[in-house]
């Protein structure tokens, strides 16, 4: 081959390679043109922007109702006008408490009084701004004056009751003291006081988050000994937002409940604690050491109590209105403007709050700015884009869910996709969501680079899947390149979006090379962030990168990126897992019957230890799942169709395409039903919620996945039809989007 | 029907009832004749007297060359005298190092000089017996005078030094300070030596046997915070027994090695200390976090290292031939005097030992007592009875492995079993041993009462089984009610009867519910023991009438209880297990490969840790298991045709009948091979041996297990061939007592 030829060669190759980039809802012409946009906005997003807006919006203490949380809300819709927004701040009217009194004695001989309180840290500039500060308290705890002995519950959850209950062990009267963890902590409260429980102590222990894992800070990153985690109790399951206004916007004149009508505030006491609190309560309990699980990482041996000292728990609280300022600033689409693709994150805090919520916020910061300045250099998004800023996420999302309930008729009308950031850290990109987003974002992370390897994000997230992976797992992962979305439960402002007005969401964020973490406490600072998290704002950057394009190509695509197929496999894997649940469950249960029917349980009791039996349950019918099975069947069928005619929607009409596009975006929204969930009308997904019992964790299908947890069959039957009429309303509107197409 | 009627009916219920009491190898007849005399051993047998031999036996420190050691075995010899027992003293003379010079400190600014010692406690009356202590110390430790920073090596074991390559650490030049637990204490120093350490610290961390798991000593019964555990640390996985005299025994006049010659005395100076001692040097380590399974209880991060201050190390030792005093007492046999049941236990302590291991030794005294009442009473054992107690076990199984060594014809020509009974605990009974005895130990597990529940031990066993295992297991193990017998590895004195000399062995105790553990401390102390192990000796009656039966069965029975069948079935799991770790390891291996090909590793790296990809390895090879298989299908037809002839052997003539019983109870020998196991000669049995790298643990069929885990494939290849003909020689002894049959 001769030079010329072998340029000729190399040239057509790199042509190929180009035009070889495809973008799902774009032509091949306008995926070049949106590739070169990317590239762009790659060059425009800058760590030392992350760093400054996180300096300003960290400098003090900046929770509902703070002057920095107002400063802030006004700092970031400065920026969004300066960068070219339409801007304005929306504000709400919530019942937010605040501690006015907070004591926790152990009384008795080995007297003790709880600091309650993080010390200064020299090496952490912002730890000293104590009077700004709101001290470590649980917002939605009942006001309550108790003395009871104490009993130690482990995490807290229903399954640790049932043990101690097999130890005859009651909390009845009593107040109990739970570790942090292994459930959301609004869960410990709730179901202590379901068991009769007066009063509730939340403690960090050290297995979890402090020594046992790392260096604690300021030497190492891990929670201190006074470290203390702040959060929310109130019923969020039940639904979140402002107690006093739900399904509706908290605006100034809203018609309100009165506090005594709320079923989302906590009954009982509850106050979170250091484990350097906690360790006098813990040395005070008698009775039987704790099952082997139950341990932490204290140097002492866990007992389940109840104490022989009582303890003295006094909370009081001011039950006030605060305002909160969401920021919402726009660009208005060029062809669709009634399309809105949704960016958010918020921007309260518990304290100074440098990782959550502010590195999440600065990503999303740098993107309004890089896109801002695309937009000056002739970038024209199709739809509108539409950054928030929302206040209050930390007491109970108050306000993404109060401004989702304002607009509900609005963003289910308009909007395309809800796209949340919250809490960035370093190392491999997490993403959960709507599961039709799949491809489109596995297309994302092939193409942003990983800071520290240079190579995809897509590549370095399998690497980790591959070399974590049990070894009897890996030939079978092996060549699964793609990443799987997690199904979203709660924990950040998606709530409102995904589960009660059913826009296709995602959260986006990078995790697993953290040096540490103090989460909701006055150590999470900037000096914290920068030493522990994202030193350098390497993986800001990525965020900035990967959200971005996220939401460049939602705004811009000629056609919306749903794929059904994916959504169709994730929900087979959901159903064989429920399926799967109940059939375990019914052979536990006859196992178990039949153990006690032999007495194995009380050959197995040593005279020393008083150990129950399990308790005894019905035998688990079996469920008819047909109406179920045969809504998938029609379900794959369209979703496969739809796949295979989804090129021809480029051919289509402006104003066909813009139905279509309605469709796709809207088809989420037929996964809701008007009723709710069992005992929870808010949460109208059927498909994706927060546990009941969990909080934080996801219940997918949770209508019979929790009846089934619970033993309510005659529940789990009729949600099972529900679940498969609700799937067949999703594939209708597939099957319309097909008709289009045809 | 009528009163007499029903009143028949009952009578021959009962008589049906007690008439289908069989016993194997005994006739009917012959059968009701035993359980009559074992109902009056289980009379015989009183909790009283096992309570005053351990006060005399405990009564201060009674190591090999301590005076309350010899008081001991001459105690127990007047005993045995009593009771009727042809009793001798016999003495070997034994190379047993005793600590002349300890020193630990940590050099530098936070200078820390270790105690060493474990203090006087008031709640424990032979505590304060300082001057008659031997100190904690590990026996065979090299003299050396060491000073070097200090590495952390979780528990001292070859994966973990595969995971401190993989961060670059090297512990060449310096000293390893490892966990108990894992492993036997021995592998630790050895380990730590082939990688280049120069010296080793064990300690006893909280998490495995301290105030994690329960209150501490005297509050509670786990190690306190200045508990240590002695031991030896000889290389007993090469051979056990006296140092200077391999394979034979260590009379006065033996030929002995010189100390420079032996192999199995430790390379470098190892000290074992509390975790009180332990805490200031584990502070001491700087460098990288642990991973999390090496974490231990402590109230600390736990880092690798190395430290920045240095360690120094001294340690001397008296390196003197010591007498030790094994006691042996025989009841001869009325029918066959020359064929040997051995009863087994060893006396030596570390210190008072009442669990370990005086718990044994008294429930074989009262068994002593109790048959020698019944002789008295006219049970007149077909075999003759020798019940021994072993000096020096401690140290390295020195009297039991001196006696075989030097009885090793006698004792291969007239043993017919050993039964071990070291260490008594509290719960449910443990047996391990050779799994021809199966079917005959759960025929008396069956008869044995639990002293808690009332029922069987093989009911309450069962129960254990069923009650612990996980929920997916039981549907499958339920109604599988005989026990398993455990394979034996090391650990106490049934080695060289079993491992060396191929004799048909078991190990008995029980265990499960004792509220802590002393183990090789001080505080294992009679106080100690009656407060949480077993306070009124219930479980040592259970454990006198259960080793009763078995001792007085195997005495007495007309054909040896062997069922080859059992045996069978074990070693097909066996040999499934190796397959399926030989393919596991293959495809582990490919997939590793492949993953390094893709650079996995490299991309998963943290910029800021070293954590280098794991040894690249070739692949694994396919191995011709069909000499295995072949020879197992021989064996399932042998044995099966056994089980179906074996009523037959009470038909023959006195004569054959002798001859048939020596083919089964020398069987066993035939499964040994002359030349032993790769590299340790004097482990010849092919079936069960401690692991080379595991001390305590069993390999089975290790010449093949052993090689694949090293990647020997050649060696593997060739024990495969050497494990098929030893079981062919196996095969041929039954075929021989099939003719006798036939």
């Amino acid at each position: 081959m001769n030079k010329n030829l072998l340029c000729l060669a190399l040239c057509m190759f790199l042509v190929l390679s180009i035009s070889a980039q495809k973008i799902m809802g774009f032509t091949e012409a306008a995926a070049q043109k949106q590739i070169a946009w990317e590239k762009l906005l790659d060059e425009n997003i800058q760590a030392s922007n992350q760093d400054q807006y996180m300096q300003f919006l960290t400098s003090h203490p900046h929770h509902v109702g703070s002057p920095q949380d107002e400063k802030n809300a006004k700092y970031m819709a400065d920026l969004f006008k300066k960068w070219g927004y339409q801007t304005s701040i929306e504000s709400y009217y919530v019942l937010f408490p605040t501690p006015k009194l907070r004591k926790l004695e152990l009384l008795g001989d080995n007297y003790f009084n709880a600091s309650l309180m993080e010390p200064v840290v020299k090496e952490d500039k912002t730890s000293g701004q104590l009077d700004e500060q709101l001290p470590p308290y649980n917002a939605y705890s009942a006001d309550g004056d108790v003395t009871a002995e104490l009993v130690f519950v482990n995490r807290g959850v229903p399954a640790d009751y049932e043990e101690l209950d097999r130890r005859g062990i009651s909390v009845k009267g009593k107040i109990v003291i739970a570790k942090y963890g292994g459930s959301w902590r609004g869960i410990k409260p709730k179901v202590a006081a379901e068991h009769g429980a007066i009063g509730c102590i939340i403690y960090s222990d050290p297995a979890d988050d402090g020594y046992a894992r790392g260096d604690t800070y300021p030497k190492g990153g891990f929670r201190p000994k006074e470290g203390a985690q702040r959060g929310s109790v109130m019923d969020m399951p039940i639904y979140p937002g402002d107690p006093l206004t739900p399904n509706i916007g908290a605006t100034k004149d809203a018609k309100r409940l009165k506090i005594a009508e709320v079923k989302t505030i906590m009954k009982i006491p509850v106050i979170p604690i250091s484990w350097g609190d906690a360790l006098p309560f813990l040395k005070s309990l008698q009775g039987e050491v704790v099952p082997p699980s139950w341990r932490g990482g204290l140097p002492i041996t866990y007992h389940i109590g109840p104490s022989n000292e009582k303890v003295h728990l006094q909370l009081a609280f001011n039950w006030d209105i605060k305002k909160i300022n969401d920021v919402i600033a726009k660009i208005p689409g060029s062809v669709w403007p009634d399309e809105w693709v949704i960016a958010g994150n918020h921007h309260d805090a518990w304290v100074n709050g440098a990782q959550d919520p502010i590195s999440g916020m600065v990503a999303e910061l740098e993107d309004a700015r890089a896109i801002g300045e695309l937009v000056k250099k002739g970038f024209a998004p199709k739809r509108t884009i539409v950054f928030c800023a929302w206040d209050g996420e930390e007491p109970a999302l108050l306000g993404s869910t109060e401004w989702a309930e304002d607009h509900q008729k609005e963003i289910q009308q308009k909007a395309v996709a809800y796209i949340n950031t919250d809490d960035n850290g370093r190392g491999y990109i997490n993403a959960g969501g709507s599961h039709t987003f799949e491809p489109f974002f596995n297309e994302i992370i092939e193409q942003v680079i990983d800071p520290e390897t240079g190579v995809s994000l897509k590549e370095r997230k399998y690497a980790q899947k591959l070399v974590n992976a049990k070894s009897t797992d890996r030939s079978k992962l092996m060549n699964e390149k793609d990443m799987k979305l997690d199904a979203l439960g709660a924990g950040s402002d998606w709530g409102s979006f995904l589960q009660h007005l059913g826009i296709p969401t995602l959260q986006l964020g990078f995790g697993g090379e953290e040096k540490g973490t103090q989460y909701h406490s006055t150590y999470d600072s900037y000096d914290f962030f920068t030493r522990f998290i994202d030193p350098h704002f390497f993986y800001g950057v990525a965020l900035s990168q990967t959200t971005g394009r996220v939401i460049m190509r939602l705004a811009n695509a000629e056609l919306m990126p749903i794929d059904f197929t994916s959504f169709y496999t994730t929900l087979c894997s959901y159903i064989d897992q429920i399926k799967k649940m109940l059939s375990d469950t019914r052979r536990e249960t006859a196992d178990l019957t039949e153990m006690q029917k032999e007495k194995l349980f009380s050959l197995v009791e040593d005279p020393d230890v008083v150990y129950a039996a399990p308790k005894e349950e019905k035998p688990v019918p079996f469920l008819n799942f047909s109406s179920l099975d045969n809504a998938m069947v029609s379900l794959k069928k369209a979703s496969e169709t739809f796949k295979n005619l989804y090129k021809k929607g480029f051919l289509l009409s402006a104003d066909k395409k813009k139905k279509l596009n309605e469709i796709l975006y809207k088809a989420e929204q037929s996964l809701l039903q008007q009723k709710g969930l069992p005992n929870r009308e808010w949460y109208r997904h059927q498909i994706y919620a927060p546990g009941f019992y969990t909080g934080y964790g996801v219940k997918t299908i949770p209508g019979v996945r929790e009846s089934i947890e619970q033993r309510k069959w005659n529940e789990a039957q009729t949600n099972i039809v529900i679940v498969a009429n609700t799937i067949q309303n999703y594939t209708a509107q597939i099957l319309a989007a097909n008709k289009l197409l045809e």
